[in-house]
């Protein structure tokens, strides 16, 4: 069988990275560019070092584009929604990882991203990218926009619920704690080492953009709050949230049980973890370090009718590089966890 | 002038370790004894290596405790309560550090510790420990229980709000993000050092006994509900809590300035950190380790009602030893900062 | 083509977890057996809770091994040895990777083991485990012997040195920095998270048994004195070897490049890592976590003799687990590589 | 009695800031003025954030520098030498913590920096800054250049050794493993969190410019070499200095011990850390974070001549900061640990 010809445009930081090196070894896809502007004609591996041994690729310029099957773009914020339309006349299919095509109204990008959006027209050609909930519409896709780290963490825990409207709808508070791979790879005052190393930093305790991405998502057609606060902490990769919900009428952590394996039990990423007994009890970042597994778990508050509901992901691979490889398993009619096997490590 | 003479029961844990700590270094204290039972006749920094070449105490055995000015008590749950009428034979003063007489009300304890107290009618006799909340009942007390660790960073960070009745009786979440010195200094399967590194678990979602200790501290007559989590992080000192509330009334930030510059701004172990560039804009543990510190910061959302409010202390310090020798200091009228002067490094 | 059938004896340690994780993914392996006493009947997930939804295999015990085509030890120290006879009556083919059978010499094995060994006449019958070094008579071996991790790391730097004579042989110093899952599953004091964490710790300065295995690959006939440390840093998976050697020739650093590349250029799991710009110009263990890569760099001083060798593996790969995988490979014929393709992750 | 009135010229980095934090408690100081050019008017606990409430000084400019009794010097390389003459019309005494005046002969200087040195003329009027090597020339110095941290500690380690002449002059290899406050508060893409955070980094395996510290102090008229390197790991502050000697005669473990106590029993911040068990058996640098201890602490290799010497500071405080200001004591007159008596923690 011929291979799936794919690019990559925005190759240098983590998120290419870590996408180019999920591609490398895909059976059913040929790498044929990625680009960086600032290091076109350097070997991918001088930045990528993990890459050593495994891809002789230099980078290219984002102008030297050639066609291609699949153009991945992951470009800084802003740089998706002004040359999209040059990027549709490279490749037919679109999986972009950015924030630009995440949210559906013009109105709600304002508001949350300050400014207004270049390209509002496209907003709705765009499948929303967790696979979980968009999966019939990814099959027939062109155009995919990979959804945020922290909105697929929460959207993915908090789905069933809202789905079947068990919830208060304005009482959800979302705390995530995140690494520090999520701030990118610029370096910083506040990412030096010495300052960064040890840190539990309220990085955004209100307003975050991913929230804009988990009301869309969460709404169902009632007006929902969500109440999100991130946490940074001396971790690299990784997302823990917990997220403290109030139902409607009294639930047991049977009825819990039963929702959870309803919505996810075929569900080839996703993993309930509930245990009574040993170290690992709920869903924790470090075991997911390079898989797209995300895990939940949850708890019943025995004196109020609040559950807290937990889960984690890898913010790289399930909130970033492996949810777009999961699209495209998806669009190709690939087998949906190729190229995704990976188990984890135990310990690390 | 004499010094107090005071007695460390339990001493080889690490909230006994840190007490020790300051009161070799306070003017106006001799140490006499340290009990531990597994270490009888052992030099104590055996045990406590920062204190090779500041003391050479050994551990004597808590059955030949002598009489004291004041005792300490940083025994395991359970110990205090069983054997407190022979400690008052040993010391008029006792300032205890466990749990043991927190709470006022024995059906509380009962609800929260799964067990009935042995000594139910001394609870009343003990001031909580907090010196912010009953700095004039401590002056004259002879019994102080100190407060739990999480409980006094998320009643510092809630108390203003709470006693002028400005936020939603029931709505509160506070999610705490703790170290591992918090579980004390017994190993386990879960602290062994390849499972508990970087790890990010939910080690109390619900249920946290310290929460009984924020409701009977902040209800001030009404029925009030606190939703609390608790989270272990890859860190060993420190506690951040991300407390989220609801006003009644619509609030700005500069009235919560207002506010808790009116509560707090006299206090000599709370500040209020908020910054608008830099670095370190809230309130970080990594800041406050060996200091008595509260640093207390807040942020409105303004989508909401919501406030976050955000507070962070050493747990072995503010949370255990040091706020015990605040509450020795206010006891025997000395300034109440004495021998708790440390105010912490940067960078660390 | 019909599956090798293979077994584990001793599971539940992180070596016996590692392994079974590649076996799984291997394409032609099919794991029948994995045993430890303190777990039969259970789930493996629950004790390598990475492998939830990989596997719903359960533990066995050891006196429930069936015959397999080869079997792996994992078992602690002077198991092997005091039971190889059942275990060759059970498979064919065995890779061991405990201690029991690196040593060629009963005298070397008592002056760093403290004991005498229970089975000398089979030292000389099992091949030792470093697939560069002894590839061709691994190719027909029935046993195997796993090297120690600290033993491969240091033999792979310096072997083209000793080989080929170019350094003083009494003068040799290795400084290796080692991870805590060096130091297997089980909890201890100085393994509990709030000693351990943050720690530099001098674990071993001298008298390490695995300098009895690095002597005798590198020996050569000649009489060598290798003088070794380990410390134990904040790190769970990794060595970094350090090794300063003193050359009896002046050599320049082409020298070394050309020696470097003629021994190892055509080895599909040894790099040369020497860069004059960017961030890892020399081997680091963490961009290796999950690899079975050895990373080799050196650098010479410009004041003296000395080269300093810098060498890096996972200890768990490389170190043990991909070090068996790889010779179950060459054993059976399959290419080297075969489920060993993970290039490890950056960021991470 | 008046207070000794001094100021800091560089102020805004971790050394000026370390040494601000001790001079606002020692009781015989007055902290005059601090300088930061990037931050002229700012107050000063906006970068050092650990100050909040312990001072309202503002950041100066090195050109309003007004008279004082001394000066400190935490400027950058080469601003010192070339400053050095009107530093000396501020002060009557300067003590330096850079690099510029710690080498008496300027070819060494310049075989070492690379370049020449601006005023080599000056070179011996600084007292070399180890007070247990130069303690009664510093009583009367006017000019104090403050040692190395990595030379620091190399240098208490092998002080008695090589001045009883006991060890080959040529053979010693140290090994430091230090942390990431080491390079200063700059910030690089190395020094960037995802990429620094877990890294074990070969940041300076030769040509380390401490060795010509070491090899200066260590000399005695004889012609020495010292095989140093430098390994960066995940840790903000401390140094662990491995060193390898070989005796000249054959030593006992108790030879080792009379040494080091007659060398070192009456100082005040070295301590012999040598325990046969418990967890902390030699030196770790976690528990010397905050102090100005050196722990020091060997080991017999009993199959050769070889001892390890193991040794440990934290380099902000004994590496820098603290060395300064015992110093300062000394040249005053006051007891020597003024304003050092900080034990450190258990645990941190």
């Amino acid at each position: 069988m011929n291979k799936i010809k794919v690019s990559i445009a925005g190759g240098s930081g983590y998120t290419g990275g870590e996408l180019l090196r999920l591609l490398l070894f895909h059976p059913n896809i040929e790498v044929a560019q990625v680009t960086s502007e600032a290091n076109v004609g350097k070997f991918i591996y001088k930045i990528h070092p993990n890459l050593r041994k495994s891809t002789q690729l230099k980078f290219s310029s984002i102008n030297e584009l050639e066609k291609c099957d699949l153009l991945f773009l992951c470009l800084p914020h802003g740089s998706s929604m002004n040359r999209i339309e040059e990027f549709k006349n490279i490749a037919e299919r679109i999986i972009d990882l950015s924030g630009d095509f995440r949210l559906k109204d013009k109105e709600e990008f304002k508001k949350w991203y300050h400014h207004e959006h270049t390209n509002p027209a496209m907003l709705n050609e765009f499948v929303y990218g967790i696979p979980e909930l968009h999966r019939e519409k990814m099959k027939n896709a062109k155009l995919i926009s990979s959804a945020g780290c922290n909105a697929t963490t929460s959207i993915l825990a908090l789905y069933p619920l809202y789905k079947e409207g068990l919830i208060e709808e304005d009482r959800t508070v979302i705390e995530v704690k995140v690494g520090s791979s999520e701030g990118g790879n610029k370096s910083s005052d506040s990412s030096h080492h010495p300052e960064r190393s040890g840190s539990v930093r309220s990085y955004m305790p209100v307003q975050h953009r991913h929230t804009a991405e988990i009301i869309q998502e969460l709404s169902f057609g009632k007006k929902i709050e969500v109440h999100f606060s991130a946490t940074s902490i001396d971790m690299v990769r990784g997302i823990l949230a917990t997220c403290h919900v109030f139902t409607k009428q009294p639930l047991e952590e049977k009825d819990l049980w039963k929702l959870y394996r309803k919505y996810y039990n075929d569900e080839p990423f996703i993993r309930i973890v509930k245990e009574n007994e040993g170290i690992y009890r709920y869903p924790e970042p470090k075991l997911l370090i390079g898989t797209n597994y995300c895990d939940i778990g949850f708890k019943k508050d025995e004196f109020s009718n609040r559950f807290v509901i937990i889960a984690s992901i890898d913010n790289l691979m399930k909130g970033a590089a492996g949810q777009a490889l999961q699209a495209f398993n998806l669009m190709y009619g690939f087998n949906e966890t190729t190229g995704l096997e990976f188990p984890g490590f135990h310990p690390i």
